[in-house]
């Protein structure tokens, strides 16, 4: 294999061969090709793309450089669901249990924030000792015990795409469709699915701003999954205001906890649900959507759903006791009321500076090595299109200290405008699978 | 400096300040910035291409990476020229003393021979005992005293474009015009150059096939190297057949010589006279191109071009008895007589053939590390256009043993066509300079 070859046949828009992707990425991960021939390709594939031969090529390559999950023996069919990412967006904490309650196995690998949005892992480490480092041994066995484990990557799994990933974040080659769905992908089918329900963010606050490139990767993704027998759908939610009202670690987890308890935020609901019922539908634990709807719902009425969330924290060495009492999360010893400045309709909530203000109150990265301050970060309330008085209260920051409160405010100020109108987004927009193309809105 | 920032603004289309260029190239060699991210970032120059400004400071910035030659004091106008590399061109072996012998002072560093085309370093190493690996201070003491060095490149000069251009040679990104340009015209910039030639060949047996690519090649470089006040001009000949007859290194050595006492082929002569005339107008060392003409003829005619070409080879530790007795040269064991199969005109006398053939002898390179024997090759004096009678001798094949006459064979079968017409390509089609371009055919 002449690896500046395959590289120049790239550059002039030829294709690689399936096999030559795969010797490619053995090589590599062997550290038989080295990385500065590695960038290049990416570079050549930002540019020419890949044909769908060789995006399948490449991602079952990746898929298959590390350990593969096998479920023989298991009643349950597997599942799990993934998000590009959004501000506010704490599904993750409840689907898993719901899934799991109603019948799913669900062996959930999720990842930490980065930039203005918020991570699942980091969330989880919010709940006073868990551990989100489990192996993939003790991931598994807790799955077929409980029916759910929330955990992080390990280099078990796919340790193609932790090389090739850690090489593009630092050469310009990210923003690639192939190679963003492949990286995604290859982690997601690894786990040896069943289903995967994919939240695809659309507005302002979603990594991809352009709508249909956003649905381009999620349609790249779900042939992706579908070629390897996992039904994949994806749904298209608003990311242009956060996704209900908490907006910072410990303050999710104590929505989550709410929702799992009947009382969650509307929006926030009804995307976990939209999600939920995909999965239901696709692995036939459902016969339909309303019955899947119905089935989910049932897990919190009964509470089977926040039953199996203190099962699953006290599995992976967290205090179980914070789903009862939210107050053992941490807290923020500032606390302070943000009231609307003038009276009007509120126009947006702008997840990006929501997310940076997070940061800025010690609750964000900005580099992956940081350290987060799970306690802090706001709580908001208002949400567009809604009327409000002059000081009426729209939000509540979690701050460390006066500094915090300060830079808190200044983040609300940027992301909160009002006016005499507002134009948000549909909160679910559109479901794409395979077969079809639906327009929820 | 955040690299990845450049990397993705020249990945989406943007340009880099000269000061970043700077920056980058300076980190680049002191080992600061990884090959990973500057491959990545010539794979986007590629894509991209740069504008005439990033262009001007990566050149200027690969030039100061490493000593620059200044000629204080020196009386004669310092010269080069550059080929873009074709089969049987051993115009530098008659330029170089010829130039010297009209009073330019001529540093001139070449390269090996690599793919199908031959490289002067070769030819000149075919001379016994020819040391080309002098230190730049040995070379411009050899130019200040003899008016010519002819040596290869070394560590001292332009040390950011060895290392770029080994890196870009496993990374797919060596066919890019700006990056080409900047390799070529750091290099010859940093020689501290009044004037150059740029001889850019055209035809089946060029490097760049496509005219228009080759002829933009050309323009950059001259914009380049009038921006550093160099003044550079380019003549466009023909390489879609050897120049002259002597395909070979120590075959082109004796051709070179026979050139310099007043009987080379017509094709070769007409070639260097053309490259010199440009030079000693450039400057001023003749009036005219006409007086210029004439003055690099008595260098001939005199034999003052021989006469330095001796003390070259003298001074640079090869045996100066070669100049006047060739046979002191390497001899091939084996000659053969190829003959014209038919009767008819020659069609075609294809470069690359023939350039393949010499590696097939032995007498070339497959990869940088390879020996070559320097006595094999071919004499093809047969021409595309020329009637000729079955059994009619065009070539003669210069060979180590039978079965390399028989893959010389090989060579010349496929090389040369003879049918009813021929449609060569004028020898000598264009001149172009900053100013103005010139049709000569």
């Amino acid at each position: 294999m002449l690896v500046s070859a395959l590289i120049e046949r790239k550059r002039d828009g030829g294709t690689l061969a399936p096999a030559e992707w795969r010797d490619l990425v053995h090589a590599y991960v062997a550290g038989r090709v080295p990385d500065y021939q590695m960038s290049a390709l990416c570079m050549a594939v930002v540019w020419r793309g890949l044909v769908p031969e060789e995006l399948t090529a490449l991602t079952a390559a990746m898929r298959a450089s590390g350990t593969e999950l096998t479920w023989a023996g298991i009643d349950r069919p597997v599942v799990d669901k993934h998000s590009t990412g959004g501000v506010g967006d704490k599904t993750s904490l409840l689907l898993a249990p719901m899934l799991a309650a109603a019948g799913a196995a669900v062996p959930m690998i999720s990842g930490r924030g980065l930039g203005h949005t918020g991570g699942t892992l980091d969330k989880l480490e919010a709940i006073p000792g868990f551990r989100t480092r489990l192996t993939l041994a003790e991931a598994t066995a807790q799955v077929r015990r409980l029916g759910v484990a929330l955990i992080g990557q390990t280099d078990e799994l796919c340790p193609a795409d932790r090389k090739l990933y850690a090489l593009r974040d630092v050469t310009g080659t990210v923003a690639s469709v192939p190679l963003i769905a492949a990286s995604i992908m290859s982690k997601k089918l690894a786990e040896g699915l069943d289903a995967l329900v994919l939240d695809v963010k659309r507005g302002s606050g979603a990594f991809l701003t352009d709508d249909a490139r956003a649905i381009g990767l999620a349609r790249t993704m779900i042939a992706l999954g579908e070629a390897s027998r996992c039904h994949t759908v994806a749904v298209v939610s608003a990311m242009d205001r956060p996704l209900g009202h908490a907006c910072g670690n410990a303050l999710e987890v104590e929505e989550a906890i709410a929702g799992l308890q009947g009382e969650g935020p509307p929006d926030l609901m009804e995307v976990s649900f939209a999600l939920g019922v995909e999965l239901l539908v696709a692995t036939g634990l459902a016969a339909d959507r309303p019955a899947a709807r119905q089935r989910l719902q049932a897990t919190i009425s009964s509470g089977t759903a926040l039953d199996c969330l203190r099962q699953l924290v006290e599995a992976q060495g967290g205090n179980p006791a914070v789903v009862d009492d939210p107050a053992l999360l941490p807290q923020a010893p500032c606390r302070e009321v943000y009231e609307a400045p003038v009276a009007g309709i509120v126009g947006t909530v702008s997840p990006r500076p929501v997310g940076y203000g997070i940061i800025a109150l010690g609750g964000g990265r900005t580099r992956v090595e940081d350290d987060v301050d799970p306690s802090v970060g706001f709580v908001i309330t208002a949400k567009p299109g809604q009327r409000v008085a002059r000081d009426e209260p729209l939000a509540t920051i979690h701050a460390r200290d006066h500094a915090g409160l300060a830079a808190g405010r200044r983040a609300l100020d940027e992301a909160i405008t009002i006016g005499d109108r507002a134009d948000p987004l549909p909160l679910l927009s559109h479901r794409i699978s395979a077969r079809w193309e639906e327009l929820l809105a």
